[in-house]
């Protein structure tokens, strides 16, 4: 399993990511789940990837033209006019991966193979994007209704985040949420594992502003996951108490 | 989908269902999840439900004997001499109901018609008992290491359950601890849904404590629903601020 998440906020583009890949609890491996391309003034991109780990090396391999000689490499990413073309190339790429070692395994293919990826950035001149690539190479982009995409295991570290977002919120505290999330994934999920990788994306940077590779030694993911079990448990007691009238 | 969630705490036995039945979005009913047996002075057994509503009604109408005249009904509930024995007959009906349509429907019936189960009770001279049967029939009983049991859509409520349970914490604490979970829950996943039947099992006492339907109505869940937002954003805020140094 995995847990990606990328957020979107006034300010800019979170992503996180955990790095822990698994065929069976018995045999799990620290794998890089993002991945960020720049043209310094010009864009940004970062993907992140959930799924069959051959098949997401490959398309993120294939991005970046491995398949030609180095000073013949003319990445997508890097020459797509709008983020809509770029996540429209990997949308391609993703499906056509997937296809290609499905049908090379015929019946015993089928379902296997298959990955998502949450793709974020921005292009000069244009504002800042978040999209979500499914399996079959379509997509969907993040709006303020929706402004957050979830990969992988969503569903222990999605309360949190639907209830503490909000779209004007700090960098600092949009990192700070997306660690509770994740401490909440990382306590349910054995397959979801330290360490994480952040990112942070300022708009109109075209840099990363920040990143961080979040470890089991780190100081802050520990004072967080240790704090929010008690902060949880003060949040529970603040709220009234039950009352059931005894029965006679 | 289905939530359903039983706890044991040191004073007894807290149960909570969900109601809601659907096939499909667009086909929701309200049915009843919980159900309970008592012999005053004797024993007190409650079971959960999640899964195909065809097979669990049949289940509980077997173990109600309903295919017999009233007065030649001896169910297995209420004369089993240990917990232990009552479960294991649940569990024999459960399997059988789902292999009987499994095999009356061949390849297309296969994966289809499947339940779990939760079953909670006490009978006299013994220790109240909670129990999670699965489609196969087994089962599984909570301790003190594990002292809850979910069934249906059991991932966006639990981290709350594991950061909030004290096994000696009223029974109070206990409902409102669940209530949040429900809330959570409902948030997340349409297919979970209101009104929501609550019985505590008081130990000893071979009678419910307290039942209670939560409607949409309810102003103490509702209370919980609104606050419980507002608690989490105080929790979240009184962690530690992340920072990051500003990159050169």
């Amino acid at each position: 399993m995995t847990y990606c998440v990328g957020m979107i906020v006034d300010k800019g583009l979170v992503l996180m990511s955990d790095t822990r890949t698994n065929s069976g609890v018995d045999n799990i491996s620290v794998f890089r789940k993002m991945f960020s391309w720049q043209v310094p003034g010009e864009r940004m991109i970062a993907v992140m990837t959930a799924g069959n780990l051959a098949t997401t090396q490959a398309v993120v391999s294939k991005l970046e033209e491995r398949t030609k000689e180095p000073d013949e490499r003319e990445t997508t990413l890097l020459n797509g006019p709008t983020m809509f073309s770029v996540v429209s190339e990997i949308g391609k790429l993703l499906r056509s991966t997937i296809e290609e070692r499905q049908t090379a395994n015929g019946d015993r293919g089928k379902g296997r193979f298959t990955a998502s990826m949450i793709v974020a950035g921005q292009i000069a001149g244009m504002e800042p994007r978040l999209f979500m690539i499914y399996p079959e190479g379509n997509f969907i982009e993040a709006s303020w209704d929706t402004p957050f995409f979830q990969i992988g295991e969503t569903k222990y570290g999605r309360p949190i985040i639907i209830r503490g977002y909000d779209r004007d919120m700090s960098f600092e505290d949009a990192v700070k949420l997306l660690m509770v999330s994740f401490d909440s994934t990382l306590k349910a999920n054995l397959s979801v594992g330290l360490p994480l990788d952040l990112l942070v994306i300022e708009k109109d940077k075209f840099a990363p502003t920040h990143e961080h590779r979040v470890t089991a030694e780190d100081e802050y993911f520990n004072s967080i996951s240790s704090g929010w079990g008690d902060a949880l448990k003060s949040a529970f007691h603040s709220l009234p108490g039950y009352t059931f009238e005894p029965k006679e």
